[in-house]
C-alpha cells in the first residue's frame, strides 16, 4: 500500500532496539483519513471472505478495526489485556509474552461475543514476533470459529512473527512489510 | 439520543455496585452502525465548534473517537494509562483515581500531539465520577489548548462527574443520562 509506505518513510522514526515509532499517525495520534484508506484496503484484500466479525486487541488495534469494520459491515470485538486471569469460565483466554515490554499477560474475550458460527478477521497495527496475534488465533480456535485471515498494518519482516503465522496456514495480509531498518534507512519488501 | 437509549434498555444489564454492562454493543463488542450514529450525533451537537482534534483515553474510548472523527475530519489522539510516569518532560500527564478499580494511574500524552493552536473535543464512552475526564481536561489545560467540549455516550447522572464537569464551565453533551438504575428498572433524564 503505497500511501502507507510513503507515510512511514516521511513520518516514521527508528529508535534503538528495532523500534519503529509511527505514533504521529497510527498509534497515539491517528490520521483518520489514512486509516480510512487502510480500512478500504483490508476490505479489498479480504473481499472474498465471508467475515462476520473483526477481532482485535486493545489498545492501538481498536481504532483501525472500527474504521475497517465499516467496510465489512460487521461488529468489532476487542480482546482485553489483563494480568489477572478470570477463572469464572465465561471468557476465552490465551497467555501472551511481550518481547517489547518483557512481560507476560493474558488476553481475554467474553464467550458471549465469539462462537462456532463466526468467521473472523483479525486486525492489528503491528506484527513483530507474532505473540499477540498467536494469542488471538488461540482464542478463535477455542471459540470454534472460522479464521478467515489476519490484516496487519505494519509487519516487521525481519522478525519471526510473519513466518510463524503464515506457516500455520493463516492467510496473512500486511499492508507494509519492513525488510530492514536503521537510523538512516528503511526498506520495504515488494 | 433515542436509538442509544432503546439499545441500553434492550441490551444493557445492571450488576451489583451500580455497574451498567453495555459490553454487547459499546465497549467489548462494538456495534459499528450504532457507533456511526453516535459519531453523527456528536457532530450535530458540536457543529458550531472549530474542533481541530479529538482527544480520548484508552481503551474503550478509541473506537468511538475514531468513528466520530470521520464526521469532524480531524485526527484523534488517545491518552495512555500507565503506572510508571514518564519523567523525560516529553509528555503531559495527569493523575487519575479509578473508583471502579480502586487504583490510581497516570494518564499521559506526548507533547508533540497537542498544543496551544488546538481546539479539542473530548470523547469517552462513560462518565461516572468524572475522574478520567478531569485528567483529560488537565492535559488540555497543560497544553494551553482550547477545550471546546466533551461528548460522552453514557453519563451516570446519579454520580457526581457530570455536575463537577459542568460546574467547571465545560460544555458537556451526554447522549444518554441515566438518572437511576436497579435490577428491574432504568430511567433516563429527559
Amino acid at each position: 500500500m503505497d500511501l502507507l509506505k510513503e507515510r512511514i518513510l516521511k513520518d516514521g522514526t527508528v529508535k534503538p532496539g528495532n523500534v519503529l515509532k509511527v505514533d504521529s499517525f497510527l498509534n497515539h495520534q491517528m490520521d483518520i483519513q489514512l486509516i480510512n484508506e487502510i480500512g478500504k484496503e483490508f476490505k479489498r484484500l479480504f473481499s472474498d471472505c465471508p467475515v462476520t466479525k473483526i477481532l482485535t486487541i486493545e489498545a492501538s488495534g481498536i481504532g483501525i478495526a472500527c474504521i475497517a469494520a465499516q467496510y465489512f459491515n460487521v461488529p468489532v470485538v476487542f480482546a482485553k489485556k489483563t494480568h489477572t486471569i478470570n477463572l469464572d469460565g465465561e471468557t476465552y483466554s490465551a497467555r501472551v509474552q511481550s518481547f517489547t515490554h518483557q512481560t507476560v499477560y493474558d488476553v481475554i474475550l467474553s464467550k458471549k461475543y465469539l462462537g462456532p458460527e463466526d468467521h473472523v478477521l483479525l486486525i492489528d497495527d503491528f506484527l513483530a514476533n507474532g505473540c499477540a496475534l498467536q494469542g488471538l488465533i488461540e482464542i478463535v480456535n477455542e471459540a470454534g470459529a472460522t479464521l478467515e485471515g489476519a490484516g496487519i498494518v505494519i509487519e516487521k519482516g525481519f522478525q519471526s512473527g510473519g513466518k510463524i503465522i503464515r506457516d500455520m496456514g493463516v492467510r496473512l495480509e500486511s499492508l507494509a512489510i519492513i525488510d530492514s531498518m536503521s537510523d538512516s534507512s528503511l526498506t520495504f519488501r515488494n
